[in-house]
């Protein structure tokens, strides 16, 4: 298994503003002003598929996806939250956590579906990264 | 928490043809012939978010989610897997295990996008729902 591609664009750039990593992976913040909060990890070596990590990994990783998830849910209060690892077009193994609101543009449709509405009027919470880093660390790092 | 729902279609309806069970969740075929080996994987109880489980809870169900990626990768060869927990519709804790080719009808957009193609020509793999519960049991049984 390379640990590395240079084509491949999670092996060579951040995928978006860093706020929390460890040595086997990175917690990014997806710019998407429709959805705030949308975070992704991205795990560092490039591999393909959950199942080709081993156990222990396969754990590692879910732990800190299920932490951002918890995180999300408590800073933004969404109606939902989804999760996706997918990779069809950047095939390094990356996991979307997407909070959803009943009246978001693409709801109940995943957010890759087409868009049913322009996003609601309610307001969404407004987290800086700092705070949401700051959560994100306060998790991660009392060693869950 | 409540543990039924009964205005939960995943609740009161299987949700596809059960290959595996045990006290906890159930892996479902999808019946759709665009993407053989499609298959569910359904928490039990009426359970919202990953968040809402404990963490062995949460382990338990992502290490089934996982068997099944293996034995789909192994009984399908895909070009990739997709995996996705959304419950906008029915919220009620499920995951998608999604073999991808890469002329199937969606490719690299996810099945829930706009149709690109019709299937591609080229032959997938033929496997029986016994053939697939036998190989999931093999895994699964054997005490992961």
């Amino acid at each position: 298994m390379n640990t590395v591609s240079l084509s491949c664009e999670l092996c060579t750039q951040a995928g978006g503003e860093i706020l929390w990593q460890d040595e086997s992976c990175r917690i990014v913040r997806v710019a998407d002003p429709h959805y705030p909060g949308f975070c992704r990890v991205i795990w560092r070596e490039h591999v393909r598929e959950m199942s080709d990590l081993d156990e222990f990994q396969q754990l590692q990783l879910m732990r800190i996806v299920f932490a951002v998830e918890s995180v999300v849910r408590e800073l933004f209060s969404p109606d939902k939250i989804n999760l996706a690892s997918f990779g069809n077009v950047v095939p390094h193994l990356h996991w979307h956590i997407i909070p959803r609101w009943r009246d978001d543009r693409h709801f109940p449709e995943p957010v890759w579906g087409s868009v049913r509405r322009e996003s609601g009027q309610a307001e969404r919470p407004s987290v800086s990264n700092e705070v949401l880093a700051t959560a994100l660390a306060s998790v991660l790092d009392s060693g869950i």
